[in-house]
C-alpha cells in the first residue's frame, strides 16, 4: 500500500484512519450480511441500525435536546440555501443575513429568488476578514429568520459564539465547524451543514431542525424539498445516501472514542495555534488573511509575499506530501485545511516547512 | 471474511464484486495517493480522471450521441419528479403523463404542484400489470413533455420500445433498467435514473439531457435545481457525491469488460427467463404479476396462494441466502431484482428454491 500523505483539502477532506479501515474490511460483507452496505436496502433490517448509529451518534455528539430532529439529505449546504427561503421565506418574505464571505453571498442569492432578505451585516467590503460581535447586530421586527455562516471556509473567518436573535429564528449553515466544538443547539431553530468536512464523505447533508420551524413549513411544498415531509420519514422518504451515512456512523463513533467535541476542540485549538503562531512569527513572510479575532480553528488562510510564491508554496509543499494548501480559485493565498481528522503531525510538518521554505526564499 | 450471499434486493443493489474489490483495495490509498477518493477535493487533478472516466463511461455503455449532457446529480430520481416540472412545465403548464406504476404516480404528483399535467395513459385501475403500445397513445398538442417510467420498480412491468411522442420532448425515468440493453438515447430529450440499481451506490442521480432541452429552462430558477447551469458547471456547481461517482467509473469499467449492454441484455434475458418459466410452469402455484408482453427483465413480480406462505417463502429463502426477496411494502407479494450485477448462479439457486418450496406447500 501507498503511505497516507497529508491532506489539507478543504472538502471532500482527511477522515479518520480507522473509519477508512473499518469501510475496507466491511467492503465485501457489511456486519455479517454477506453483502456490502452499499447494496443493501435502507429499509432492510441490515440498514436500520446503521441510521440509528448514525442519528444517534449526532445526537450524543452535538448534545441536541428533545424537540429536534436530525435528517439526512442530499444536496449540500448549497441545496439548503434554496430550502431555507423556499420552507420558510413566504412570496416576498423578509429575512436577516449576515455575510461574512463567499458562502454566505450564495445563500443570499438564492433567498433573492425567494423573497426580500435584508443584508443586516456584511463584511464583503474589506474582504471577508472577521466576523460581528453579538452586539454589532440589529435584528429586523418582521424577519422571518436570520442566516448566518458560522465558518466560511474559503475566507477563514469564523463565528467563535452561539448567535442569539431575541427570538427570530437562527439559521446556521455550520458546513465547515460542526463537530469542532461544543455548541449550545438549543440557540439555533435550524443548523444545517454538508458532510464533507467534519461529518463524512461528500453526497450527505445534516440538518438538526427544531420541531417549532417545522411546523412553520408551507403546505404543497415539492416534497424532496419539505422539510417537515422528511423530517415524518425519518430521512427515508426515498433512498437516501446510504454510503455517507455508514460513514457519518463511524466517524461518530471515532469521535466518541477520542473524547467527543470537547476533545476535538481542544486539539483543533493547539492545531490552529501552531499554524497562526508560525504564520505570526515569520516577520511578515506569511500574512493571515482573517483578523487576529475571527481566525478559523478549521481553515488557516494566509498570504506569501506574491503570487509566485504562493504557487511554489502549493507546489514544493505538494511534492513533500502536504496536498491541497492551494486557496481556493477565487480568493488565492495558501489554505490549510484542518478538520477533525487532521493529524496533529501533518501540522507539525507543515510549520517545518513553512520556516524552510520561508528560510529559502525570504 | 463471510461468505457473499445472494441479494435481490431492489435498491440498492448487488454491485459487481470486482467494483468492490478495487474500492476496498483503494480505500486508504486511490490510485497512489495517499488518500482515499473521498477526500480529495472534487476539484483536484486526482478527482478528474474520476469524473471523466464516469461520464465517457456512460457515453460509451449508452451510446449518447453528441449533443446531450451527462449530469451527476444528488435527491434521486425522486428530486428529478420535482425538477423536470420546475424546468420545464411552466405555471400552470401541460405535459402528458403515462402512468404505469407507483413511480408514475409519484412524478405526476409533483408535476401537479407545477402545471396542468395530462395523464394520457394509466393502468392504475388494472393494478399496474401492463404498459401502452406506441399506437394506445394519443399526446396533447399542447404538451411541454410527455413523461414515462420505463420500468416500474414496484410492480415489475417494462417498457420494451424507446417511446416516440411526434416530436413532443419525451422524458424518461429510467431508475430500474438504464444501462440494462441498448436503448437509442437520439429519442429521448431527458432521461433520468437513480444510480443504486444498475449504475453505481445510492445518492447519485444521472440525467442525460439533450442541448435543445437546456435552452428551454427559465431565467431566476434555484441554482442548484437548474439542469442548465448544472450542465454549464459540469455538475461541479457544488461539490457532487464524489464516492458515488467514483463507483459509477468503476461499474462502468466493469461493463465495457463483460461485454457492455448487448451483453448485459443477453444476460438479463436468459436470468429473467429462468425465473417466468419457473412461475409459469409451476402449475398456478406462483403467478406472475405482469402480463406476459409486460415483464420486468429487472424485477420479477409474483405472488403465492396466500400472504402466509409469502412471508413464509421469503423468509424461509434468506435463512439460505437468497436475501430481499420480499415484496415492496405497498403490494406485498415476492420480488426478485436481478440487475446487471446479479449472478445468473442466485438466479439458478432461486429457482431451486422455488421448486422446493412449492412441493413442499402445494
Amino acid at each position: 500500500m501507498t503511505e497516507r500523505i497529508f491532506n489539507f483539502s478543504a472538502g471532500p477532506a482527511t477522515l479518520p484512519v480507522p473509519v477508512l479501515e473499518k469501510a475496507k474490511e466491511e467492503m465485501l460483507s457489511f456486519n455479517g450480511t454477506g453483502m456490502s452496505v452499499m447494496e443493501v436496502s435502507h429499509r432492510s433490517k441490515h440498514f436500520a441500525p446503521v441510521i440509528e448509529g448514525a442519528t444517534e451518534g449526532l445526537r450524543e455528539a452535538m448534545n441536541i435536546p428533545d424537540g429536534y430532529q436530525i435528517l439526512f439529505l442530499q444536496g449540500g449546504a448549497t441545496l439548503q440555501f434554496s430550502m431555507v427561503p423556499m420552507n420558510f421565506l413566504g412570496d416576498g418574505g423578509k429575512a436577516d443575513y449576515i455575510v461574512t464571505g463567499a458562502w454566505g453571498v450564495k445563500a443570499l442569492k438564492e433567498a433573492k429568488r425567494r423573497g426580500d432578505p435584508n443584508v443586516i451585516f456584511s463584511t464583503e467590503d474589506e474582504g471577508f476578514r472577521s466576523v460581528p460581535s453579538q452586539h454589532d447586530l440589529r435584528f429586523s421586527d418582521d424577519a422571518k429568520y436570520v442566516h448566518y455562516t458560522s465558518n466560511e471556509t474559503i475566507e477563514g473567518v469564523e463565528f467563535k459564539y452561539d448567535l442569539e436573535a431575541g427570538g427570530i429564528p437562527v439559521v446556521c449553515d455550520a458546513s465547515s465547524n460542526i463537530l469542532s466544538r461544543p455548541i449550545d443547539v438549543s440557540k439555533y431553530s435550524l443548523i444545517y451543514a454538508g458532510a464533507q468536512k467534519n461529518i463524512g464523505p461528500s453526497g450527505v447533508t445534516l440538518a438538526v431542525i427544531c420541531d417549532e420551524m417545522l411546523e412553520k413549513v408551507p403546505e404543497n411544498q415539492y416534497t424532496l424539498l419539505d422539510y417537515k415531509v422528511i423530517a415524518a420519514k425519518g430521512s427515508m422518504l426515498n433512498t437516501p445516501n446510504t454510503w455517507g451515512i455508514y460513514l457519518i456512523d463511524l466517524v461518530c463513533k471515532w469521535l466518541k472514542d477520542h473524547g467527543g467535541v470537547e476533545e476535538m476542540e481542544k486539539r483543533n485549538v493547539a492545531k490552529a495555534q501552531f499554524l497562526y503562531d508560525a504564520i505570526d512569527s515569520s516577520d511578515g513572510f506569511y500574512k493571515g488573511h482573517a483578523d487576529p479575532s475571527a481566525r478559523s480553528l478549521m481553515n488557516v488562510t494566509f498570504n506569501l509575499p506574491n503570487e509566485d510564491l504562493e504557487k511554489r508554496f502549493a507546489d514544493e509543499a505538494a511534492a513533500v506530501g502536504l496536498d491541497g494548501l492551494k486557496g481556493h480559485r477565487s480568493v488565492g493565498g495558501i489554505r490549510a485545511s484542518i478538520y477533525n481528522a487532521f493529524p496533529v503531525e501533518g501540522v507539525r510538518a507543515l510549520v517545518d516547512f513553512m520556516g524552510d521554505f520561508a528560510e529559502r526564499n525570504g
